[in-house]
């Protein structure tokens, strides 16, 4: 399908403050990018850098005062995501190089901790897919999805001794807990088509029979219309922004999805 | 200044045809991509990759029949290439890593049959951009520059026993020109503001005084409104597209580039 | 100077057990390998990659029994690590793109929860390097260095409520400092000549004054004699072995640095 | 098997002179480095970086006087190379992105202009593997092997008019006749067991049935004994040393392979 997406941000600067932001997809698996922009008032002569995971970031100092960044792009995206029950594990010493990363504890997923809980959640599943569906079906259990509730980033352990998170937070729980099986598992950033309330969306991919799966513990259907913003171990990985120096006030975040019947022309 | 800049290219597709294409400018120095548009038609789902070179390449199949690919981009560049008389040779074990494949002989800069004709041209000036210059002198003053007529690409060596060359051909000489003094050079391929007759041109850049400088033998101003499409050891590396299989015909090849007094909004 | 560092590592391993190891220094900055030694007691076919962070890295499966890995190097390293008092600061939108990863919060340096105490700690200090060596002596003032205590890694800010730690934590501590200031800071792995207790050793390097320098919380003087063996943001990164599946019991560890008059010829 | 094959290059250098290396073998597919060596004499401070095709490389500034460059490794590798009659081609469009620079044209394989040669040696072959032997028989046929006489590099169409090689002649016109049928092939440099006269040795690969696969135009059978040095496009990207400036005198490079039975220890 295609979509069009499109974030704008507005914020107050008081004094010229360096930021970084990830808001630019690329091209990837089951995403083409056909059109895209990228505005910010007033311009702010940003450069832009390619970071270890792939994703296209942008410097900038943005002057005092109002300062917006919107951005917006046209995409065409699958209709659904794979779903591959029974897909195997694939042993650690058979893992592409580039998935070890996705293995390691991060800042917010501390896999090392899990290997319990993860365990006594999986008896009996086939390794592999199966278990992410086990960890999944876990997550939907314990954790109340509520959005817009997420202003301060906690981890895994953290979320998992609450009864409610953010689309953020589910994804931290289920990547700790498939890394503690050695299944490499990854934030991914973006929007998704018809997500209420819209806002900007995460969940995570795990590797399992020799590809990325995506799994996501906010939703009920393997529902696509997922555009890939960026990909990390975690949150500190792909934050949309990150401001230097005196704090900047976020003065609103607006996000739209729309499908659309073409491709532009 | 911020241009508009566009490519339509029209092929005649006889059977399934996979294509390589490099079309799509990339942000960096001095050039900050605003908006960017990439049609096919009919739409042929491409994957992006990127090459060692950093450019960002398009994998297709194209079907047969009429096929098309067009792409836009509104883009700010400078208004004047930087030049700097005096800018130091830098020793090659000072140079960046990064800058070393841009020293060695390559499929059309023949930098090992130079060592001559560059030590000629070059007697008494200043080790590094001055060399630079004065092999810049030597290409406009014996190779007449004859845009439209380069079908066949031919290399440095040949390009030195002709009197006339395109844009490609004589930067190619001076890639080699530059390599055989131990100065990294490089091929790029993009899009000149006011080139009479408008097309996709080709110039290069060498590496002096601690960081790349723009060198255009076609031009006799350093002429900024240039946008990088992709840059190259020479044409080898940053062919606008390339075909397998059976030769497929380029109806047209339209390129027009126009200045616009603000960036999109 | 040259050195001669090994490590020895020896493992009861129960069941075939992956691996992954970390154990091989690669030249860089101000360290030559002359040679180099890997060997596993039983051989165990391993697999090279490199890692984002640029680190060597080793791949394998342990057979079941007594499984060991001995890694030797020939080293030319500086006598003395650089000090530059007085170094700047970097200002954000002017650091290289490869230290940005180093600006962000990691597993266990949570930079964000250090803005206030980074702050209170260099009022009155210079911009740059005097910040990094501000923050030093607070670790030396307030952490009392207890080498071999060091087990379960814990984070800086675990750390600093604490009043001992290991060099693998003071640097944790340091680096969570000097992030919060916005100065690009990363953990170093390595050798350490003269170490007492001899072990592997870790320290920490900021960017300032347009390079890395190296901080090391635990000693007195700028010594040299180091080996750096790896890179990373924290020591989620570097971990000298990561084993994964069923636990497998570490039988010893033993480390070796001695002084060389002259290169192994 | 386990090899110990060992480098010496004595030079008589003037003045104080630039050189690029590659003498270092990695860790890689079917090559396992287990003990490594690298000396020069007198000691040239080198630095070391990785380029594009991932090999190791040294810069230093060589001193006046007697200059020499000592390296050995110890090493498993295979006892044959893996063949695969049937191996099927792999479309364009599924080729790895890695594998692309291996299908264009480069300095010393201009593969576009070996379309009609290689479709004329391939008549009835199955696409893929057994074209790329369907080359190698053609070049045995009409190619005589001359070891030694290669001081000058040829490039592929020169290499086709003559009727004598060297082993990297023999390669650049197999892989230029592979390319030509869309079939990535890249220049190994290596060691080789067994080689008469011992030297320095050079043969390719090409990528079918989903992997790279090596062929020797100069041997009769899949022998092994094969330790990968360098890869590359062709010889341009894998010259064993690269100097610049006022041209040294090679005053010996000898070349040692010898097999073990033991790794060392």
């Amino acid at each position: 399908m295609w979509l069009y997406a499109a974030s704008s941000l507005e914020f107050n600067v008081v004094v010229e403050t360096p930021f970084l932001m990830m808001l630019r997809p690329r091209s990837g698996t089951q995403q083409w990018v056909s059109r895209e922009q990228y505005v910010m008032s007033p311009n702010a002569s940003p450069v832009e850098f390619t970071d270890p995971f792939g994703n296209l970031c942008q410097r900038l100092v943005a002057p005092p005062g109002r300062f917006s960044v919107r951005t917006s792009v046209d995409i065409e995206v699958a209709d659904a995501y794979d779903v591959a029950p029974g897909a195997p594990f694939v042993e650690v010493q058979n893992l592409p190089d580039e998935t070890l990363p996705f293995l390691l504890p991060s800042r917010f997923c501390e896999a090392d901790r899990f290997t319990q809980l993860s365990a006594s959640l999986v008896g009996g599943c086939n390794p592999g897919y199966d278990q992410c569906m086990a960890i999944v079906d876990y997550i939907k259990r314990t954790v109340i999805y509520t959005p817009g509730q997420g202003q301060e980033i906690i981890s895994a352990c953290e979320v998992n001794g609450r009864n409610q998170g953010v689309c953020r937070d589910m994804a931290h729980l289920g990547i700790a807990c498939c890394r503690a099986l050695s299944i490499p598992a990854r934030l991914v950033v973006g929007y998704l088509d018809q997500l209420e309330p819209m806002d900007l969306h995460a969940w995570f991919e795990a590797y399992v029979g020799g590809r990325w799966y995506t799994f996501d513990p906010t939703q009920n259907n393997p529902n696509g219309g997922r555009v890939a913003i960026a990909y990390g171990r975690d949150a500190a990985d792909v934050a949309v922004y990150t401001q230097f120096g005196e704090p900047v006030e976020l003065l609103s975040l607006d996000v739209t999805v729309e499908r659309r019947s073409a491709p532009p022309s």
